[in-house]
């Protein structure tokens, strides 16, 4: 595996940020935390919570520089980055002040929002917490995936409360913005509702749409499907496992965006032999559609 | 516009097939069989039936050697290709008499059949029909989009009836084989259902998908917006007005492909707290997606 190297942060070094970073999930996203972070802060110890064989890999790649399967080894942690699935994030949270001594930020990498906002209510005072949400996916999950540049361009959006919050969520901003992606500021109810749409909606549809599809034809019709049906349906081969936990913690924005394209679909299907709704969908469909970036 | 050379053409001349090839229609589909059959038999007549800017543009593209604005321009073509909007390509079929004069085998290459096969049940005997689907679209129709290499590996789905077709049938076979394509033959109505499902309900659904989403966030929201939703909503940029005579003669296999898929959001929507039936499609909906070429 080659890894590309973030140009940046080689051509002109900066004292890292944090000294002793953790990062508990080295899934796509923190393991590409983890690698991004080695290559920028090469003076900075980069502290990894997961299973075994998970820590293995990321040994095996260079990625970390501290392993273990337990929350102790975060004790000295100055950032503390929880990038497990959503609900693994905000039942860790409970779990930091029994390992953690002294002062730290704490951040996360979920993409539901509000649940863990209000969740870090509850930290003693030494915690920071500042939400955070690389849009930075793959249709593709697991630390073999994992990139140093996988944030390189793309929007981090960030939720944070409160007085307290706000040198951290600076400093919170400084580090993903060496990571190479855009911080954007956004309160937890408008990200939630966002991600409804951007993200969590398409992926339901796009797992929907496939099993439909697959049952129907089966294996050999299959092998007549053209490009159209496998761009439509490429984020069906995310893994199943973090999206039980988005939908769980996004359930009512989720439900109302389902049902608008429930709604939409048994408008079509009514107009299918007059064809005046659904033309006149295709063309606002296509106006939108121009709107994404022509990179995609 | 730099023409790819169809390789098994050049090196291995053939005698045309057919003398006189009339495609009617000059868009993604009959451009680019013009542009192969120009390079496949360069001592066939090509000759096309289009509006004048079409015409102009692809003489323009060398992609013809006759043009019009009429069908009476085909009065001696032994082959014709409607390759227009399926319900002009109907409607059509009705005109031939009136033009055309001596035996030809008319073929189509709408995305619906039943429709087209009972309509061409009316021809004249000197007339053979043989419907053919090519499965070579793009997300991006029209003639400047056409390219002689479109059909290449991909299939050519053939319907046709009857003793007397199966001569014609052979024939048509070979011409799609020359043009790269590989010839399947389905009956019309196994035909709709299939395509009602690895086609017309992807393209419905990403383009209900898309104006969903860009109602519900804006033009600033799709700032946001990752490479997941811009692969499952690629489709919405197809041209609205090929797609209003697909649905309206494939409406009642489409409406069924519909409820299966609206049902499923149904109980998706159901079940985003617990999560189980989620799990369970997500899974199947991944298993189903690597079945998948991986080249796509």
């Amino acid at each position: 595996m080659e890894l590309p190297v973030i140009q940046l942060g080689r051509r002109d070094p900066q004292p890292p940020l944090f000294d002793k970073i953790g990062i508990v999930g080295l899934g796509l996203i923190g393991g590409s935390i983890a690698l991004a972070a080695r290559q920028l802060w090469p003076s900075a110890l980069v502290i990894a919570v997961d299973n075994k064989d998970v820590l293995e890999t990321a040994m095996r790649l260079h990625a970390i520089d501290v392993a273990a399967d337990d929350l102790i080894v975060l004790a000295e942690a100055d950032l503390v980055v929880l990038a497990a699935p959503v609900k693994q994030n905000i039942a860790l949270l409970a779990e930091l002040d029994e390992h953690i001594r002294r002062p730290a930020v704490v951040t996360d990498t979920g993409s539901t929002k509000r649940e863990i906002m209000a969740a870090a209510r509850h930290l003693p005072p030494r915690f920071t917490f500042v939400g955070g949400h690389p849009l930075a996916g793959s249709a593709r999950g697991g630390l073999e995936h994992a990139r140093p540049d996988l944030f390189m361009g793309r929007p981090w959006l960030m939720t944070s409360t409160g007085e307290r919050a706000s040198a951290a969520a600076e400093k919170v901003s400084a580090f993903v913005r060496a990571l190479g992606a855009q911080p954007r500021t956004i309160d937890a109810e408008a990200h939630d509702r966002l991600v409804a749409f951007l993200s969590h909606l398409p992926q339901l549809t796009a797992s929907a749409l496939m099993r439909v599809v697959g049952e129907a034809v089966g294996a050999d019709g299959l092998t007549l499907a053209g490009r159209g049906l496998a761009d439509t349906t490429r984020l069906a081969s995310s893994p199943p496992e973090i999206w039980k936990d988005i939908a769980a913690t996004n359930a009512d924005e989720l439900a109302a965006a389902l049902e608008e394209l429930i709604a939409l679909l048994q408008e079509l299907r009514a107009d299918l032999r007059g064809g005046d709704r659904l033309a006149a969908v295709f063309e606002d469909a296509r106006r939108w559609r121009e709107l994404l970036t022509p990179a995609s």
